[in-house]
């Protein structure tokens, strides 16, 4: 990141005017019996798009039954926006972009994490909030200092630089990698994600990433969280201490190394497979014969263990969010790994995850019953590559070999048919492709009049902003 | 078809009923001068997903702007559902199917027009309009007679029965074909769907699909349309014939053989191709080399002509409903050719196909500043194989050939990017399968109230019967 004077001067603005600016509720106005905390849940899934909410519609609740997020008052569609590094439009993007866009209103670069496309930070609306008065948290299934949650409270050129090893240089996925020298600690940048998150003004931080946290900050004899323990931040590795969150100071959790365990799989971890396709219908389309994968059913992920759920982390976080601020609260909630299981052609992972953020759509709900001025907002960051497919095919009648030339899972849903999904954006082992389209976005009614039909994420960070009163200065010139 | 003694006396009913129920507004009970009618217009994106919808986005408004559809203060999503002969759960549709739910409110199998998954004739939401006296209309750059338009008019166990030469079995494709005998007029049925058509209560039918009615009805000297023309139906086959149509009377317009040609087309009409690998990645997939297919402008299909605009219909017909009856009027305009182009692997017919779509909204939209009590509704009947990938790949920096196992477009947009289309749910030749996402949903102001957030195809049914205040009797025990 660069931080220019420009962007401090904003900063110390801002802080001025979010102190000082009235409220638009009545709260500041009188005493604390009149006050109604205002209040922003964001959800987001992570890859979710209409084709992965159909497939988990089809799968939890039957093709004729509704999701709990289809029964929200309020939906519409978000159009994702990047740019490239030369200014032109791209039609696909990165959970660092977008999560970007949504947490700080820039369109930026792939990759990006709280910076635009000129490398500038951009203050986010965590940062505002917390500014504000507001209590803060980010949860996620993901590592914390994944892209998604990183977006709201450090400031990277490029998401990789997730732990103080990796973000001066060195190899990544046996690849070179320049890292993010000019955010090295050791060059007087602001350090790696975990760094920056160790100081952010984030109360709660729950998700998985221990192993980026327990490295050494670059000249210190400390490592990250050995050094945010030492500033007084509670740490907790274990998903029973989040029934005890103390009611304040600031909070992480990291109850993994790196990403959260999926809840579910396929029969025996199967994914999706290639037709079996014979020799002579390799030669000419016409001929030979193809054999599908056989059905799988999805079943419990055996590495799953303690993993706390996502509901109970999305829980945890508002009551002990709503415990240290009067004036509401700024939590995101990330289902990260819709789109994780997704790149490894898992339609059974995904469709788990999903319902994982159903459960935290109804933890974040039942908080809204209780707490009046509550916004929910649920969106995704970006598209993914499954496609529920006809099964059979629709030239199955036609005496020719017809498959898929990706990777088929054939899912036997609980109501006795079988989803078929494909996978087929690349060749890579393990890691399809984002997809372009616009995502779903849904808001509990208290988003009547807040969100609208169509928005873009730039549009969705100033609607929480307005939600909640605060001024964003523009950071750039 | 099958009509059963209990949907003939339920039609019977229906009958009686709307013309004796009092209407939902004031126009019944006072003089004409006291008289608004009530329409509804119904735009139907074949295929058009919200892959589709991004695409047409990007290529027609830019990234960063907004289509028409976008600025429609009524938005959400629609369940596709479909169940196989036996009764189980199909997760992905064809045109009949869908088209016959949103038509007749019928849950039913692949194929099938205006019947149920019992083989019985559902009545359609044209029909009970016709019967209540409002003005009806079809309009459908597709052949009238193929799903779309089909269901909303005709009743047939089987899509394929678009005219009489097919419709007692033959050869369809190179295949042998039973027909629909049960339907056949030898063996006493209604006929195929052109046959039917042509006695159907549209006051407006216009598209494509001459080769049909030009077709003999069995056993008769005439040809379908001759058969029309001598029952007072005026018939007509220029596009120029749109602009003096009568103010009264039947008109049957055919402006093609079939299916209406498409507005544009990639460079030289280049569609998706396969990405040129070499043969060392053939061998493993982490050697050699693979070279993307030319990125491709889209350019005027020359074939296009004097085909009318789905725009030019639409007014036309609206034009022409509006002077037949004080009641109002039931339309329901199609963009076929999403659906069809994105079967070929054309993205460039498909954006065209969805700027008809966007022009004949405007004319609803018009129509409706107008008409005050018109639902302009907008959706689709099922979702398609394209899908908007990143360009590059996001694994681009890896040093392994990255690509496709399908077929790409890289079309140019005007605003300098290059927006990478994938095809690839199977190996056929220019027919991709569809896909299983919900669709989008849009509705004008009038909309808001009659369409919910999260809908079925078969709610959409209700909320046109119950805007027109139309009683739809049971058709199945």
């Amino acid at each position: 990141m660069k931080q220019s004077c420009l962007s401090l001067l904003a900063i110390l603005i801002t802080t001025q005017l979010c102190l000082t600016t009235p409220s638009l509720n009545a709260a500041e106005s009188g005493s604390t019996e009149t006050h109604t905390p205002r209040s922003v849940i964001l959800i987001i899934g992570d890859g979710f798009d209409d084709q992965h909410l159909t497939m988990a519609r089809n799968y939890l609740a039957g093709n004729a039954g509704t999701l709990g997020l289809d029964a929200l008052p309020v939906r519409g569609a978000v159009q994702i926006e990047t740019v490239s590094p030369d200014g032109t439009r791209l039609y696909a993007a990165d959970s660092a972009n977008t999560a970007t866009s949504l947490a700080t209103g820039a369109v930026t670069n792939i990759g990006r994490i709280g910076t635009d496309a000129q490398d500038r930070d951009r203050v986010t609306v965590l940062e505002l909030a917390a500014q504000a008065g507001y209590a803060t948290g980010l949860v996620s299934t993901s590592s914390v200092t994944d892209a998604t949650p990183a977006s709201f409270a450090a400031h990277v050129n490029i998401r990789m630089c997730e732990g103080p090893d990796i973000t001066n240089g060195g190899e990544l996925y046996g690849q070179p990698f320049s890292g993010c020298p000019s955010d090295a600690t050791q060059n007087g940048g602001a350090g790696s994600i975990a760094e920056q998150l160790a100081k952010a003004p984030v109360d709660i931080l729950l998700g998985g990433g221990a192993k980026f946290f327990d490295q050494s900050i670059p000249g210190q004899s400390q490592t990250v969280i050995e050094w945010a323990q030492a500033q007084g931040v509670r740490v907790i590795r274990q998903k029973d201490n989040l029934a005890n969150l103390p009611a304040s100071g600031r909070v992480i959790g990291l109850f993994d190394k790196e990403n959260l365990e999926v809840r579910w799989r396929g029969t025996d971890g199967r994914t999706a497979e290639n037709a079996d396709v014979s020799w002579l219908n390799r030669i000419d389309w016409r001929l030979g014969s193809s054999a599908d994968p056989e059905p799988m059913e999805c079943e419990p992920n055996p590495d799953y263990g303690d993993t706390p759920s996502l509901a109970a982390m999305t829980e945890a976080a508002l009551t002990g969010l709503a415990a240290r601020s009067d004036k509401g609260l700024f939590l995101m909630v990330e289902s990260a790994s819709i789109d994780k299981q997704s790149h490894k052609r898992n339609p059974c992972g995904s469709i788990g995850e999903i319902e994982q953020l159903e459960e935290a759509l109804a933890a974040a709900l039942r908080f809204a019953d209780d707490h009046p001025n509550t916004l929910v907002i649920v969106t995704a960051d970006h598209a993914q590559a499954a496609q529920i497919l006809p099964e059979p095919s629709l030239f199955a009648a036609v005496p020719v070999p017809v498959y898929s030339p990706g990777k088929v899972a054939r899912v036997k849903t609980p109501e006795g048919g079988v989803m078929r999904i494909n996978y087929a954006t690349n060749n890579f082992p393990k890691a399809e492709e984002h997809t372009g389209a616009n995502v779903p976005l849904f808001g509990n009614a208290v988003a009547q009049g807040v969100l609208k039909p169509f928005m873009r994420q730039r549009d969705v960070h100033q609607a929480m902003l307005a939600y909640l009163g605060l001024n964003e200065e523009e950071t750039t010139p």
